[in-house]
């Protein structure tokens, strides 16, 4: 699990009924590397059974239960709720997953901050969003909005480990050297020859496009070295 | 549904075993925009159960079915695998998802894009990485960082769609006037001389520290008027 900032993160899921999206709520937050799982009133039957379900992760033994949202976020200084809602009439500032999650990772260098998620029919009521110091909102199609919760756990969770600096790097694979190139060049030549396939007259024009059509491929170091053994067997062959 | 280059992108899912996970998998593609769901060799019954399930979404219907990888991705002009693995020898570049996302973008402009999800138990068979020109991984912890597939999925859509240009914006919410913060400044310290708080020795120094108290409340339009209204309320009301 991850230690600094993001360990002071909390989701917090209110009133869920099915254990299947506790399951899969606390599973994202395994795969992300949050530890902090706390339950607002969850429908009894449903968080029993999620507990002590196959598999369930040693992250939803340790989930706290609460009896209220003021309870569950009591210790913390930002507390931000999720909804789908796009135009009702929101007494909130809404911001969307990728502006918010910045917002989180500042203030969680400083304090605990509270994520909560609604249940899967009504999301988070009214009275939930009092608490709420501002909303966020997956940037999900307007005309199918509401996410699965399980989903949305994992896609804000993901926005906020996500690395900004590696989406902008421009990592390449590695190439095979102008020399590596030229030689698998002059050895598929010599391969072409043998098998009659160049005509004695075109022979200039002929290497001319093939030096281009094999630099376009793009070869990695070792692709090269293959495709070269491959040819040099093929001249041998060839050879009378 | 997405226009223009989203709407040539494909997700393809092999070998899928659990229905659930066939009907998380469309709706996460119906939240982001994404049309085009490809089935290669599903569980039978599991891809009957998820077409026949209640709320099954139009999308699952139109899934189209192929028996191999190779015929589901003819048409692509890149196919791109998904893998949990980090250290698994691999014979494809492997790229992080915020980096592979924004490739696929790039290619998405010219040509059609395969994304494939393996089977739940093993993910992609070695003979199914082979028709992937690179691989992508979600930035999953290394000690669990095998996904649930309709997180997965919803994660990797996510990144496909979500907004840069959001996510270093700087909006910031609306504030008070400083002549609306002054207002209630000045009616406050009248509630305070008339309710006896305000010592008269201390006047200027009381003054100052109102003023920066109710500044830090970075107060939004809306809520300095209500302010300002209980505040005269309760001044009118404090008069002898």
């Amino acid at each position: 699990m991850r230690d600094g900032p993001f360990s002071r993160l909390c989701v917090v899921l209110v009133a869920t009924r099915n254990p299947l999206n506790l399951g899969a709520a606390a599973r994202a937050m395994s795969n992300f590397g949050f530890a902090h799982l706390r339950v607002v009133s969850p429908y009894g039957p449903a968080f029993r059974e999620a507990r002590s379900a196959v598999g369930a992760s040693a992250l939803l033994a340790h989930a706290e239960e609460y009896k209220s949202v003021a309870n569950a976020v009591a210790d913390c200084t930002l507390v931000v709720g999720t909804t789908a809602a796009r135009h009702r009439q929101l007494q909130h500032p809404l911001r969307r997953l990728e502006y918010g999650a910045r917002l989180i990772r500042q203030q969680l260098a400083s304090g605990r901050v509270a994520l909560l998620f609604g249940s899967e029919k009504v999301g988070l009521s009214n009275q939930d969003l009092s608490h709420c110091h501002w909303l966020m909102r997956i940037p999900a199609r307007e005309e199918h909005s509401s996410m699965n919760l399980g989903q949305a756990v994992a896609v804000c969770l993901y926005e906020l480990v996500r690395d900004t600096k590696t989406a902008r790097s421009s990592e390449k694979p590695e190439h095979a050297t102008a020399g590596e190139v030229e030689r698998i060049t002059t050895v598929l030549r010599e391969a072409l020859h043998a098998s009659g396939y160049e005509k004695p007259n075109a022979a200039a024009a002929t290497e001319d496009k093939l030096r281009r059509l094999i630099r376009r491929l793009n070869l990695t170091p070792a692709d090269a070295e293959v495709l070269l053994g491959m040819l040099r067997q093929i001249v041998w062959k060839l050879r009378p």
